[in-house]
């Protein structure tokens, strides 16, 4: 019978055989997982990587393809703006807020730009265009874009605005199509290739082996119903993804996603975060999610977003990902969208329309007043937040969120409303707790030997609040970490 | 040298000598240790008490004394309050909101009315008086008052108003003095002491000593420096605490009560949480966190209190548990309390007046526009709120927030503003997963031998909201469940 009944760990005593065997074997195939393979290859381990699927990618080779990587990188310069590890660190510590990692972040602005030039030796393609319009992927192959509200209120006025954004190149790009991960994971998976790593497929990790000393030196996995025992004469690294599908975990720790996963895949179910808490791992920020925000961002940057009281609560013109957490966790999820019929008409003929996210208005109304009774809202509770709005807007500012004076304009003739209540859905962004070097930490604060792990399974550089790129930014950078160091890992003893 | 190093588990084997021994060691002297204590104790088992401090107490001898119960008690007949286990279960399933553990609150309210008279036959006294105002607590020695918003928007329309803040008599309370929270541990701990349960204070837990099966038999603890090994034949129950004074673990799960707890002691420092992780115990809503709000309520109910950006966004009469949540985690911790002289004139004049949340107004105007100017609000930012609230309050009604008609008037005349940013506190609710018998489950859903936990080191019935007196609450009534759990547990072999 197959070892799926328990996920503690299996002492090494009671292997009597190992199916296979590598210095460093990692558990899944990717974007964490591919560059820990590469790194550790080149340290010079010989690298196995188990994957539950039939093959490389991951939930990364599904992503748009975001990279979050700045401090002056090559592209960055090359379109024209100014950025610094300093000027990034102040950036992401603002948009993250309260429960930053600050060594992380720190740690991962100085280490931008070095590797953002690793992904290009590794074979990522990035085109030297630059895209400034609202939304959440450039439309086309454009290689930057904001992808973290860098440009808008309140973060403007906090660091120097800087895209930092770096999307792969799919030269073939079309709606529904690849994407820029999959241009991503596809030179990273042939870099590994050339490298000598294996891959071993439809192998679903259950437990992992710990030696006496409580050393990690395998894995017990399945494929197909049988047990495959794998020795990891280095280390093991744990690159399994989120927890978005794993009901309990969920409900335990970031309820306000029940019912709405997103941009994760189903093997998302925490498993690598669970089999390292059975050793006594330590986690981190296990309620954290990324929340998007179903709307039209060239809709919304013309419009007036209200809660469920009619109240504005953000820059209509900011990143969707900031506008999706404010409206889940801060507004109960219900959001109101209006526009005139002018802002409506130009969103419309925009070429960056997100033609997935447009919807017909569900109310119109030739006044505030009556579109506020049509949507059921209190006398006056939307009259005075349009009143107000346009107030300021006829002098060009927003003072009450600061959205930017090009997208302010007071909105007059006839209106409509559109229902956005419920419309976010994400993915946890907590998990494991790892030190820089992408060693696991017990709760003691001690790494513990012989087990790494990178990529969504790990608390990130993002424990709060979220930019468009920091998954697949930290889970290739520390991914790379994690390889180095569980090549260079003692050798454990059989 | 003492063993204060590692919280790593200690092999049974490595314990040469026993100094303590008992059949249900508890580690904690709060009310979730006393409780345990005590059935442990009536089912036959030697208990003995292991206390950091130098006498029993914890937290909940400081505490205001509310025990959030209902369902009927006699305590709320007496009163002429009617309710069911069904109605109670229906408000705190809302009040909690997402996450709610749906098994353990419907335990809890069928058990509520049981509890009660368990108290009561455990000697702890109960005044038939109900204290119907605003308030966090009852001033004088009431027995009864609403300590979680129930009879406040939006719970109000959920479910039938019953109060459930159940305070032990103290007859002689003063301000500053011994509280009801004092008045709960005292009786409870003579009746402890009349059982036999032995206590041995200035003992700080230092580690859970587990033999080969991976059970826990015993626990391993300092005294000034020396180590003291104690020996438990039945279990460990942990009644341990909360994290709030954890640094490290308040910036890896709750941030934003960083710099701010309240309603904790020192001693709290997750280290029940830490040795039960440390042996792979599953960990639950580490983020949630109970959130004071330091505003007098009867200045509240009759004042309008807005955000940063001048919006109202709570009912003004609610508790004030919900207006601190919702201030800290909803609201950037931004608010300004708007008042009119008659109202706060009234509200000097109560005799609820708190006066520890008392202080001058910081801006005074003879309008609504001045005072916005003055707090430096937008233009017509609080004159649009203030004029919709006084459109409906003309009416008595508040559609916004639900405020109760009895405390709806128009503002009028000459206004004060008082700067409330950044007053809230709180304490943190997360913990060890238990099951319903008060068992430390391990991260594969299965328990763990030997080992029980209650209280605030352990997730309870409140996972995201709050209301008064549920950890005193679950602590009481999970204390009791570990007791048992822990009394019958199937004896360790040595």
């Amino acid at each position: 019978m197959a070892d799926s009944t328990t996920i503690r760990p299996l002492p090494a005593a009671e292997v009597t055989e190992w199916d296979l065997r590598a210095d460093v074997v990692i558990a899944g195939y990717g974007i964490a997982g591919v560059c820990a393979a590469i790194e550790a290859a080149r340290a010079g381990a010989q690298v196995l990587i188990l994957e539950r699927t039939g093959g490389w990618g991951g939930a990364a080779a599904m992503a748009g393809g975001h990279i979050y990587l700045g401090g002056g990188t090559p592209l960055q310069h090359a379109l024209g703006f100014e950025d610094t590890p300093e000027n990034m660190e102040k950036f992401l510590l603002a948009a993250v807020g309260a429960g930053a990692d600050k060594a992380r972040i720190a740690d991962y602005c100085r280490g931008s730009v070095d590797h953002f030039n690793w992904l290009v030796e590794s074979g990522v393609p990035f085109k030297e265009e630059f895209w400034g319009e609202p939304g959440w992927e450039p439309p086309h192959d454009e290689g930057l874009n904001y992808s973290g509200g860098e440009n808008s209120a309140p973060f403007n006025a906090i660091a120097t605005p800087a895209p930092r954004g770096h999307v792969p190149q799919m030269t073939d790009k079309k709606v529904g199509q690849r994407s820029g991960g999959y241009m991503l994971m596809k030179p990273l998976s042939e870099t590994a290739e050339k490298l000598g790593v294996r891959a071993e497929y439809d192998l679903r990790l259950r437990r992992l082996v710990v030696d006496e000393t409580g050393r990690v030196v395998g894995v017990r996995a399945t494929r197909f119903g049988e047990d495959v025992t794998v020795r990891a004469e280095r280390g093991v690294v744990l690159a399994t993804g989120s927890f978005a599908y794993q009901q309990q975990m969920i409900e335990n720790h970031a309820p306000r996603l029940i019912g709405r996963p997103a941009a994760a895949i189903e093997e998302h179910d925490g498993i690598g975060i669970r089999l390292a808490q059975a050793l006594g791992a330590d986690v981190a920020h296990l309620d954290a999610t990324e929340v998007a925000f179903f709307g039209d961002p060239q809709m919304l940057a013309r419009g007036v977003l209200v809660n469920g009281r009619g109240q504005r609560y953000t820059a209509e013109d900011t990143y969707g990902g900031h506008i999706g957490q404010r409206t889940l966790m801060q507004q109960d999820n219900q959001a109101y969208l209006i526009m005139d019929e002018t802002g409506y008409e130009e969103a419309l003929s925009t070429v960056t329309a997100t033609p997935f996210f447009r919807q017909p208005p569900k109310w119109a109304a030739e006044s505030i007043a009556e579109l506020e009774t049509e949507i059921g809202l209190p006398e006056q509770a939307l009259q005075t937040t349009i009143d107000t709005y346009n107030l300021h807007a006829a002098k060009g500012s927003d003072p009450l969120l600061g959205k930017k004076p090009e997208w302010v304009r007071p909105l007059t003739g006839s209106f409509a409303a559109w229902d956005m209540r419920g419309f976010t859905a994400g993915f946890t962004l907590g998990g494991l707790r790892t030190d820089l070097d992408a060693r696991v930490l017990h709760v003691s604060g001690e790494p513990i030997a012989g087990l790494f792990a990178a990529g969504r399974c790990t608390s990130g550089i993002c424990t709060g609040g979220y930019v468009s790129g920091a998954s697949l930014g930290d889970g290739s950078f520390y991914g790379r970490r994690a390889g180095i160091a569980a090549a260079i890992s003692e050798n454990a003893t059989e």
